[in-house]
């Protein structure tokens, strides 16, 4: 689902640089003659790739901020040439989001919150009318002044920059998402259905590993230090 | 101008797939797995190829049909290669519409009314949930279903088919579109004020035809057939 | 070789689409204003991508089919736009192959059967004079009604479909392949002259996983299976 | 139909370019680790850019040759980055062809004879095996040894090359080339079918031109020079 | 020679930007997680697109500034994506340059005085050890503080920016240059060697337009301006 | 660094290409109509891909040679077509050093004297003034005839041929550079910081790896063997 998620990030963006959407009136790709916008992704895995491609295919201006250099090597090799890849460091994204259109928070710790990226301080030095979208917001979001939307009401303005913080932004296109997300769990749903989910579990490590709660007992280390709570080790559940 | 329209029609072709927007709920571009849209660009010229750039750097599956082969010739020599190029026939439209998720009107003939390229009837074939955007509503429109709208209140449906048919598209962007109409005209603009727009007009032949109106009287041709109009040769008002 | 087998499978698709050779005679690459042709491959590994790659760059419409989300996520990175991924299930085999012109099978599981993916049933849905090429024909041939066939007779039809089961496709160019296979194998070859075959196979598993039969007997699981045979573990046979 | 038949000239190539047809025996695209093919292409114009294109996009090492510089400019700003662009003279040709594989004979002067690019003479400086395909046998071909062949016996061996000289190459893949003529001719037919060819030569000077034969006498400067034939101005006979 | 002078700019002012001779020591192209440079190129005519490919070749941050929308428009269609195209105006100059790290003078009026782009004043904004190409020298240089160098001594410095003026940029590749030169050059001076200069300009214009000093008088206007001197109609020096 | 060193290795061949330089006066990409310069680059490592991309980015024409076919098969999925991949051999090596006109040697085998690729027999048979670079000096270098230079003086001559072998060839551009190293090494540093440098080695394998000498005793296999000296396994001295 990242991949939809990163995706529409950018199709957001775009729209709520619309100025009746409370942007400030730009064409994400320019014309020729006219300055393209410029695209800050925060985070180079799966969202922000996905993200990226769909920025630079629009004819923006588009960084990738990445603490892996393995990543960014990799990126180098297969993103389009305006695609520029640098090292995310708390300078690098003060100086970047002053000139940023659209600002993308990619960065997800699978079953952790999110770190907070941006600052309420840090949004002052932005364009009135640029529009932040953040992809992590279903686990805490990534900037300070993020709280979740709904579709319904999509977005909301602090210090004059747009946020769009959907919780479930992946919902909006319901056939390529549910077609996307059959895709990626039918084979593990398939092993669940065929053998138990205790056998599954014993026999796959990637299906132990998604366990999230067994037998009323959380035991995914991440979610129990998100809500606070006692993890318990599986192995101990699935005798 | 042209540019901007055409770029802004797939950004809002997308936003309308949206199912929360009227559309049938997929993402333009796909994802790895999962089938990207089908988009048809009716018309290959300024607005045609822009829009084709857009819908192809999203992932789309795209079709330009176009009747002029010189031009077809030229577009495969630049579009990506998610770009297919076919000559413009009734029987060829009617068989992609069927496909499409996003039709994109895109035949401007200078200073004329548009031709209707969809009728209501083949409107039937196409999925619901689709979505037409008719960039010649200045001139009438190229589907026989198109009204004008505002951005206000941008769309409404006509057999399940999202209409997106918005005057004066680039105004949602007024950024750009000032920057892209002052670099278009400020040549021409500097010229009558430096000449005064008689003389202007004697020495430039494009100043010249670009005149709709002189003294009270159409003196384009193009707008004169439109509006059922007397057109007075603009030579006999220069003098 | 099968980088070898993959690209010549476009080749001879393209040639056995010509009218005279057998096909429908259309040119796979299209021309401006004329549609191309629409090539399926079936499996994303070696075989398939090289033989994408080919088609692609052809300019034909190409689809991909794999089971992999993690291939079809690079395959996202590396292919033209003209390439769409899609998950493989027998339901979108079954549409792909209605529009198809080539279809090729390149699903190979090491050392085993290939599973059969077309029936003669789904055949009768294809177009008349579509073609087939079986890359997977020296493993039993991934269509049911795949015969192995000689580069003097490549060809037959059923249903009206053309079948290209050349059962050593790489033969027809022994230059290449010649130089392809020294260079993937010579480093095993060497190893295996300076060692011998028994210290070779001991140090090194690559050389180990290779012996299909050893001291004649089957040390191949996936050949022991094919062929009904018992398979004797190769360490016993190593001592 | 110069689009159709440039394409194909590729896909002969390399189908030649096989050790049972006559070829010696490489893949024009190579492997990884593997060189690939040489293309010399002579002639920039719509065959030569067209042939190139496949070319390109099999992989192979391609040049076009061509004597004007405005093209090859053009070409430079179009064309992938494995083609690489010469000014066409006699010592360049000689160069060149003893590394291709495969020698398009583009070369096309409107309604006069081919001039004669390679001699027998410097056939004997070339790989045995290579493959020559003449573009331009309908006007009398480009190299010196070409005949005319046929569908069913299209090529023949001088000095160990493979000459494929098939008079209408795109006769192979009727449904494609019929499509392409229709395109390019329809508008010309129906004027004819609107006005009568008198009229309609009158008034469309492309119309005019395009007649070799009028009363039975030669009206096309090119066709009455090939055949020693005295050319009679056509409007003489128009009146 | 354009065309050379064009790429040998970039070349060039990759190298002025290393630390040793005279630059702020950075890599034109940067690396994965490290900013590439930023270049300025100043005339989007063949000497500014083929600096324009250069640059973007090495993966640098390139604008292209031309004043000729139909230019603009073709270059956005061809140019790779990290060329970003903008109307010139002098606003834009002053605001691109002070990001510049490579500045390219590439506005070449025919036979004519270049205009002065940069002043003096300008360079104040400039970053220290930035590098300014000047490849309209031969006529005057397009920079306020430009003053032809040589190959041998080919730099100096102003407010801390690297010039490099040098008068025959080509010279360092003559190789290169002879070879394009002769493309150029050689049907014209076939026609000249053929029918004699007098007639060679009688008959065709391209060659009269290249005189220019005929018989000790100067017949090429821009030229005449240039130096002060009168321009001689060369119609009345060719009877 | 060794990207950096890579891209370097491209823009040093091109400048020493010229005449003034040493070189034999080429463009090494050529003009439209004049053959572009041949790079070979010898090891596709990260200095090798780095290397190509630049040279590719020029126009030239560009071969990597590797000994792993896995490599060639990633570099045949990411690189730009111009570059031609190929196992790495001596006959190879032999053939394309004629037609070079830079050569690369890329090989470095970590913390071990680099092989000898070249011999002075070999560069006889290479183009007078074409140019080696050798990255791996710093490890003894890849040609038989390389000794390590300075910027200040960073060229010689061997058989005609330019060697540019700067010991330290990054400190050109000491920017880019030492952003380049911090990002690839500030979090090993941060880690010492935070923990001490030998509780960092414990817990982190890579930093153990990376220490040559601890307490006075070389730990490092390669150094050890590359010196002649004992090398003493690092658990023993972590104690």
């Amino acid at each position: 689902m990242s991949e939809v998620a990163g995706r529409m990030a950018i199709q957001q963006g775009a729209k709520y640089l619309e100025m009746a959407q409370g942007g400030h009136g730009i064409l994400l790709g320019g014309v020729p003659g006219v300055d393209p916008g410029t695209v800050v992704i925060i985070g180079g895995g799966i969202v922000g790739i996905n993200a990226a491609k769909m920025a630079c295919g629009l004819g923006a201006k588009v960084y990738i901020l990445d603490m892996n250099l393995e990543r960014l090597r990799y990126l180098s090799d297969v993103m389009p040439s305006n695609c520029f890849l640098l090292m995310s460091k708390p300078s690098t994204v003060r100086r970047l989001i002053k000139e940023a259109d659209v600002v993308v928070g990619a960065v997800l710790i699978p079953g952790a919150k999110a770190p907070k990226l941006l600052t309420r301080q840090m949004l002052k030095t932005m364009k009135k009318g640029a529009v932040l979208v953040d992809v992590a917001i279903d686990q805490g979001g990534c900037f300070e002044t993020s709280k979740a939307t709904t579709h319904g009401k999509p977005i909301y303005k602090v210090e004059g920059v747009v946020h769009y913080c959907v919780a479930n932004m992946p919902g909006a296109v319901p056939k390529t998402s549910t077609l996307a997300l059959t895709n990626a769990t039918l084979p593990y749903a398939l092993e669940i259905a065929n053998k138990g989910w205790k056998k599954a579990m014993k026999q796959n490590p990637e299906i132990k590993l998604g366990a999230n709660i067994v037998k009323g007992k959380v035991t995914y280390q991440g979610v129990a230090d998100a809500f606070g709570l006692k993890c318990t080790p599986i192995e101990r559940l699935l005798k």
